[in-house]
């Protein structure tokens, strides 16, 4: 028993997730503890889609890329031009780690211990001095599933992959297709490790009741971003009638364009939890700058205006995207241990946009650059705070629905997987 | 089962609380295991009263200090004059650590994460967005029990903190109130983290048997600190004579003065277990310096003489005290992992003392900064050799009754929490 | 329940010892979990004898080293001239660590805590304060068995090591005195703690089927080394017959000599597993240089060339050895945490030879730092993959039987602890 398993004394797992009421946060051990991270490795991290990388991270044949989910390795590579596969990284010799480089391109997979050399197609092509009834046709890479909706590639490690992914990604892809991320070139990639569980960093996500803490991102949101009508204190109510012509007229842009403006609610009412929403942007509505203007100068896809404002996108257990008409931007969300979380955020632009021709890259980073460091900051005290004894599950406002909503959908996994 | 946990392999804590015999040091998982620092943290530092500040670090309204308490965090802050408060540091909407910094002066307590606001008794005045029926009077910060005693300021975050405590309170105040540690000022503070287990950070203060590893210590005090009579060696007697003469002299200025001269050493025998004691200091008996003379021309409190010895002061579980003419020392023991241990230091003075002028920081600081430093590498080598599952409990000797005493004490507590 | 336990959820330690199949590698819990290395400490590092140390590194009464096996800590001291002796490294007091360098010389062993004083004996001679009943001689230091087979030198910390090892040393003893290594001289020593299991460090010295990452090694090795007669690739021919030619010549050599020469392999076949071997080396055939010739010009023991090849010696659980007719390379191995272990990797020369003037320190030290470093990269991508839940075991190749062997010899000791 560590100190801060002292949090539960006497409630196991099972306990905690039983007695989770609705209205308040959870409590501190499904943050803090050894069982609940191996929990949530298995029921949500090793059960569900996850988003990890975008197609334009591998244009070519060869082209690979590793990462760790937990104790999984994977190894995500294409094999043709739109056949990208995904693999345990783990060789089936000895069970060495196959490739070591983060990314890279290769023709074979080579496994760095004995040489055992596999296709981009997981086949085992070679493995030295081998007895002849060695078959190798045993002894291929162990496939992971993977898909790619829109340009966003996601791996599920589990046998079976949630069946009402197929429904989500139909819903999703005509919002991102205009947008073109398949053909997209990566101008920036940022890791950075939160001193938090990574259920903090998505509810974190999931409000902007904190948003005093992000100077920089509130520039391009309206002032009453986040009130419902009834909400709109007397001094903002005009600063919300130009939010009202704003979205009316973007909602007109896109009738005009014939795509998808509607919002998207399914945060706890299925298995692949997700948001989607247009949105107009403050200022010139064109990208987080702080005069709104675009902060690329090639736009992406092929759509008449810069004037699109953002499509916000949340995709459970792991990711949100905003696409603007001038870029856009992709956060992954990784568990290393109970207290540290990896978030990889990626900024696409047009594939032919160039850095200091058509894009300055600091301007392009900079509010999510911001954003990321202050709420990876609220996330570590967040995680501080729940490690007390003390600490009791409070309530949430109505601006919280959200977080709810996604804490609803987290144990509903927690008790399909344990009461299976 | 760790390699550690090897040591006792197939006994629990139980087995160990309950085997225990007198006259021996404590088994080794006592100090490296994850069960015990659980234990440890539950049964004594959860349930009594801990020595944890001075009045004089939080002189204003407002002024707050923070501090960890194994997975608690607390906050200490001045309310009124003399109204000091102290809570959870842990916010009550959805637990995030309110306070960050170490330390501040503050109007309002406002948490950093959604700016749940509470004044400085700890009721929650505004947070915002919150539906008509949220009543703000149940989400009060949680309070901690705190009080000062002759300025050294204790908390107990137990329910129903040790009864006792009020008898000790009454029992030391006297000694300490001539020497006015609550208009004191902070001159030095100094954090150490040892690497060992804090009850050998406890034991290793009960003793001097190992008192050659501290040649700067020595120099004031009597050749024979420790003897009893029928002890002093030959060699030493004209030595015991000088010290026999400076105790009765001693004696007879408190006596003059009606101040409490008296051992009173009440280790094991109640649950606030704590020894006081006045000694003569050799060379000129004013203070731990070379010569033994004053180390600031500013005495504390108004006696009439530099030359009072030290009064040693020690609270179980976690704090000692030297007090002399002209400064004070406060040790304060918090643990930190089970080969972890935080020692902090704070040397007070004079409110007017000024540095330069009437005191030198470094000569100040001298004896118990290479004490300190000392004792850490002693601690750490006991808590090296503990670890081997070779290692036996060994017997004490008659000059370490102390640490035996505190031992008991500690083992009484355990019993008290297990069988309760 | 950490990620890495996820491997194996439902089954324990037992379960997987059970129901280990040979042919294939072991299950990844034997390589992460901590449960395991509880286990491998109790049922292999404490029960067996441990190669730690050459005589040639303590030639003198009162030269001590301590060192480190898993919780354990030893200390070994010579005594007399040929009486080395070996404790568990922890006062009889209250545990402290006795001596706390990693190697010296003394009179007496004399604790740095209270000073207590201990011959090199282990007896008790002084102990300072205690009563007249206390008896010193209930207090000695508690001994390990200690024992040296040609200059290298074995602890074992159980009461009765295994039975076997005094006809394991009468075998190797032989092999080994010619090259009196008992008068040898320490020219190097590196310490190297690689980012794996330790039974990783061991198979992976088991073969040579990953020797491509060898460069450094693989020149003096001749190029059919590891092949079977059946095995040589035709373009291996003439090598191979190069091979045969000079085996065939060192055969005569040591025939000649009156020495042993046959190899003995006993892996999994006793408690004391071992394999000894004499094998030709390429090019000028005398050591492990880029031209095959000696780097140090005087060589070892008395033998009449330097065309001696290597002896090359494996003793599970922790060693192996090169002795060559100009220096000798031993290597002991030590569990530092389920994915840490130490490596100390030391070199010897004759006692006369001179720095600079007989060898040349990087020249003597490069073909094994290098080769060391290399497997220190292939043992962390085994163990990274190893982690990963999907890792399954896979076939071992014919070349790797020795792998197999010391895997079969592990398993067999931990069901003799499990089962007993």
């Amino acid at each position: 028993m560590t100190a801060q398993d002292t949090t539960t004394q006497g409630s196991t797992a099972h306990d905690l997730v039983a007695r989770r009421t609705t209205g308040h946060s959870l409590e501190g051990a499904f943050y803090t503890g050894q069982e609940f991270f191996g929990l949530d490795i298995e029921a949500v991290f090793a059960k569900h889609w996850l988003f990890v990388a975008t197609d334009a991270e591998l244009p070519e044949p060869g082209d690979y890329l590793t990462l760790d989910v937990g104790p999984y390795s994977i190894l995500l590579v294409r094999h043709g031009g739109d056949d990208l596969r995904a693999f345990h990284n783990v060789c089936r010799h000895r069970g060495a780690r196959l490739l070591d480089q983060e990314r890279g391109s290769v023709g074979n997979l080579v496994c760095g211990y004995h040489k055992w050399t596999y296709g981009t197609d997981g086949a085992l092509r070679h493995a030295p001095s081998q007895p002849p009834e060695f078959d190798p046709g045993c002894f291929g890479l162990k496939p992971v599933h993977v898909r790619s909706v829109g340009g966003l590639v996601f791996v599920c490690v589990a046998e079976e992959p949630p069946a009402d992914f197929a429904e989500v990604a139909a819903l999703i892809e005509p919002y991102l297709l205009p947008h073109r991320l398949r053909e997209a070139k990566v101008a920036a990639r940022v890791d950075l490790v939160e001193d938090g569980n990574w259920k903090l960093v998505m509810e974190n996500n999931r409000e902007c009741y904190h948003c005093d803490s992000h100077p920089e991102l509130l520039r391009s949101f309206f002032p009453t971003y986040g009130c419902t009508e009834a909400d709109v204190p007397p001094q903002l109510r005009s600063a919300h009638e130009r939010y009202l012509r704003a979205d009316a007229e973007l909602r007109a842009t896109y009738d005009r364009l014939g795509l998808p403006f509607a919002l998207v609610e399914e945060l706890d009412t299925r298995v692949s939890g997700f948001r989607i929403q247009r949105d107009a942007l403050d200022l010139a509505g064109e990208s987080f700058t702080p005069d709104g203007t675009a902060a690329c100068r090639r736009l992406l896809g092929d759509l008449p205006t810069a004037r699109l404002g953002h499509l916000s996108l949340h995709l459970q257990p792991n990711a949100w995207f905003h696409v603007l008409s001038d870029h856009a931007v992709t956060f992954s969300v990784l568990p290393v241990a109970p207290g540290k979380t990896a978030l990889r955020t990626t900024w696409l632009v047009h594939p032919d946009a160039e850095e200091g021709v058509d894009y300055d890259l600091g301007t392009l980073m900079k509010v999510w650059r911001a954003t990321n460091e202050q709420d990876a900051r609220l996330v570590a005290r967040a995680q501080q705070g729940v490690g007390s004894p003390a600490y009791e599950p409070g309530p949430y406002a109505p601006t919280e629905y959200q977080v709810e909503a996604f804490c609803n959908w987290y144990v509903t996994r927690l008790r399909e997987h344990l009461w299976r």
